[in-house]
C-alpha cells in the first residue's frame, strides 16, 4: 500500500532544505540547516537527521507513513548504488556510501540522487513535464547539467553520472573547467563561468561596472551583479550574459541532437535573469540543431521554481514507490 | 507464436543487401541489388520488392514463417511512425511513408528503421553488446552516427532522430558539415571529412602523395587511398586519419558524459583502418571524459561486421516481436 508521505531533502551548497510533502507535491512543513554540501560527511548526516526528525516531530506524522526519505546531493553520485562519487573536492565524499549510511542512522528507506536529476523529476511529476515521455530537465545555476527522463522514467546510465552535458567539450582548447578539462559548455554557461568571464574582463582593462562590483576578496561574483551592471546598460556585462546564454543554447542543441526529447525544461537560478540570458540560448541552440529538428522540441522555463530540490526529491520517493508496485 | 524467419534488408548508398535470417542470426539465403539509397523512392521500393520476392522463392520459406521484414535506411527516419524524414538530398524522400507502402506492396508486416539504429540493435543482440543492458552503438564510416540501447532497448526518441551524435558541434565556426552547419563531430569523423582534409591539403599545396592518389574528377577520397598513402609513410595522410580519428574520440567522450553506457561498440567501414584511427580515437576520449568517469565505459569494435545491416534488420524484426508478447 502506498504511504502518503515522503521527506525531501535538498542538500545545497549553503544550506540544507528539507520538507515534508504528500501525493500532490505540497510541501506541508519545512526545516532549513546552515550547513551545506562543502561540510564533511559527518557534519552533513547529522544536519539530515536532525531534519528529518524536527519534520517529523513538528509535523506529527507517523514513521509509518511516511514512504522514505528522497535526499538530493550535487555532484556525481551513483544514486541506485547509493553512493556519493565525488562532491566538492572533499576526499572524504569520494565513494561515500551515504543512503546506507542514512538507513542506519534514521531507521527509514532512503532514496539518494543527484540534485539535477531529482529536478526531472520533479518537473516531470509535477512540473512542466507532466504527461511527457522523453524529456530533459536543465539546470542552469552554479554549475550546467542535466537530468533524463525516458521512457517516463529516471535515466542515470551505467554509473550513475548520465547527463553531464555540462562537462561535454565544445571548445577544444578552451578555458578551464571546474572538471580540470577545457572549453566544457559550463566553462561559460554556469555562475561559474559567468565569474571566470567577468574577472577576465576586469583583468583585461575592460571599461566596465564589474570591477567596483565585484567581491573584494576575489570571489565569485555572483550572476546577480553581472545582471545588475547589465541592467545600468554595462555592455561587458550584457556580452557576458550573452555568452553564457549562448553556450547554454549549444548545450540544448547537443541534448536535442542525441536524445531527441519531446521537451527540455531550463530552470535554475540563472533562469532568473530572463531574456539576457534566455533569448542567446533559444538562438544558439536553433542554430546548432539541425534545421529538420528545429520543431521536435519544445524549451520551456521550469514550473516548479525554487522548491524543486525537495519536491523532486518527494517525487522521486513517490515514483520509486510506484515501479516497486507494478 | 513466433516465426523462424525474418528478412533483413539494408538499403545502402551503393547497393541494397538483404537476407533472410534466422532467430540465431544466421543468414540463410542472401539477395544484392545495385540499386540504392541515392535514387527516386519508386526505384527503390522496386528493388526492395524484388529483394523480398527473390529470397522467399529461392529459400521456399512458407510467408507464414516469416516475422516481417526490417527495413535500414540511411539519414534521418521516423521508424516508430514508419516515415523517411530526409535522405540523399533527393526532395522526394522528404516525409515519405516507406513502411506502409512497402507493406502495402508486400503483403506483410514491415519494420523501418535508420541503419545505425539496427546495427546498434544487431551487435546487442548478435555481437559485442549481447548482455549489456545500456550502450551506444557508432558507426564510423561515410557519417558517424549513435544508435542508443537503453535498458535492453532502442531508444529512438520523440521523433525518432535520437542518436544525431555526428551533428553535435564541437568547433564553432569551424569547417562545413553535410548538414549545412559548421564544426560538427562529422566535420572531421567520417569518410566524408576525412576526403574534405585530404583535399584541404592538397589544395593549400601540402606535400602528399594524395594528389597523385586523389580521383581526377575531383570526387571524394575514398579512407582506402588515405590509409594507402599513410602506409607508404605521407605524413599528411597519417595527420589526417589522426584527426578523423581525434574528433571520433571527442564524439565518444560525448556518449560517456550524456549517456553514461556501460559499452560503446565503434563498426562501419573505418574502423578497418585499425590503428591508425582507433589509437587517436581512444585517446582523445579519455582526454575529454572527466577522469571518474574513464573506467566507466568499455570501448570495443563490433563482431558482427559488413553483415551488420542484414542481420541489425532481422534483430529489430525479433526484438519487436518479442515485446509485442511481452
Amino acid at each position: 500500500m502506498t504511504k502518503p508521505f515522503a521527506i525531501g531533502i535538498d542538500v545545497g551548497g549553503t544550506k540544507i532544505a528539507a520538507g515534508l510533502v504528500n501525493r500532490a507535491g505540497d510541501i506541508l512543513h519545512r526545516y532549513t540547516t546552515r550547513a551545506h554540501s562543502e561540510q564533511q560527511p559527518e557534519v552533513v548526516i547529522r544536519a539530515i537527521e536532525e531534519a528529518y526528525r524536527c519534520l517529523v516531530k513538528e509535523s506529527r506524522v507517523e514513521v509509518t507513513e511516511i514512504e522514505a526519505v528522497g535526499l538530493g546531493f550535487p555532484g556525481n553520485t551513483n544514486g541506485p548504488a547509493g553512493i556519493v562519487l565525488v562532491s566538492s573536492n572533499l576526499p572524504a565524499w569520494n565513494h561515500f556510501p551515504l543512503r546506507d549510511t542514512l538507513i542506519e542512522r534514521l531507521g527509514v528507506p532512503v532514496v539518494l540522487e543527484n540534485d539535477t536529476n531529482l529536478g526531472a523529476v520533479g518537473e516531470h511529476r509535477y512540473g512542466a513535464g507532466r504527461g511527457v515521455r522523453n524529456m530533459g530537465y536543465v539546470t542552469f545555476s552554479t554549475g550546467y547539467g542535466l537530468g533524463i527522463i525516458i521512457n517516463n522514467g529516471l535515466y542515470v546510465g551505467h554509473t550513475g553520472t548520465a547527463g553531464e552535458v555540462g562537462h561535454a567539450v565544445i571548445d577544444i582548447g578552451g578555458p578551464p573547467c571546474t572538471c580540470g578539462k577545457n572549453g566544457c559548455v559550463m566553462a561559460y554557461a554556469s555562475g561559474v563561468g559567468i565569474s571566470r568571464m567577468a574577472y577576465e574582463q576586469i583583468k583585461a582593462g575592460a571599461d566596465t561596472l564589474l570591477r567596483q562590483m565585484a567581491p573584494p576578496d576575489g570571489r565569485r561574483i555572483p550572476g546577480e551583479t553581472v545582471v545588475a551592471a547589465a541592467q545600468q546598460g554595462d555592455a561587458v556585462a550584457r556580452e557576458i550574459l550573452h555568452k553564457a546564454g549562448y553556450y547554454g543554447g549549444v548545450g540544448l542543441s547537443m541534448i536535442v541532437e542525441i536524445l531527441n526529447p519531446e521537451l527540455i525544461v531550463v530552470g535554475g537560478g540563472l533562469v532568473r535573469i530572463g531574456s539576457l540570458l534566455w533569448e542567446p540560448m533559444l538562438a544558439a541552440m536553433r542554430e546548432h540543431v539541425q534545421p529538420e529538428l528545429w520543431d521536435s522540441v519544445r524549451v520551456v522555463p521550469w514550473q516548479v521554481g525554487d522548491d524543486l530540490g525537495i519536491i523532486g526529491a518527494a517525487a522521486k520517493v513517490f515514483a520509486d514507490a510506484e515501479a516497486h508496485l507494478v
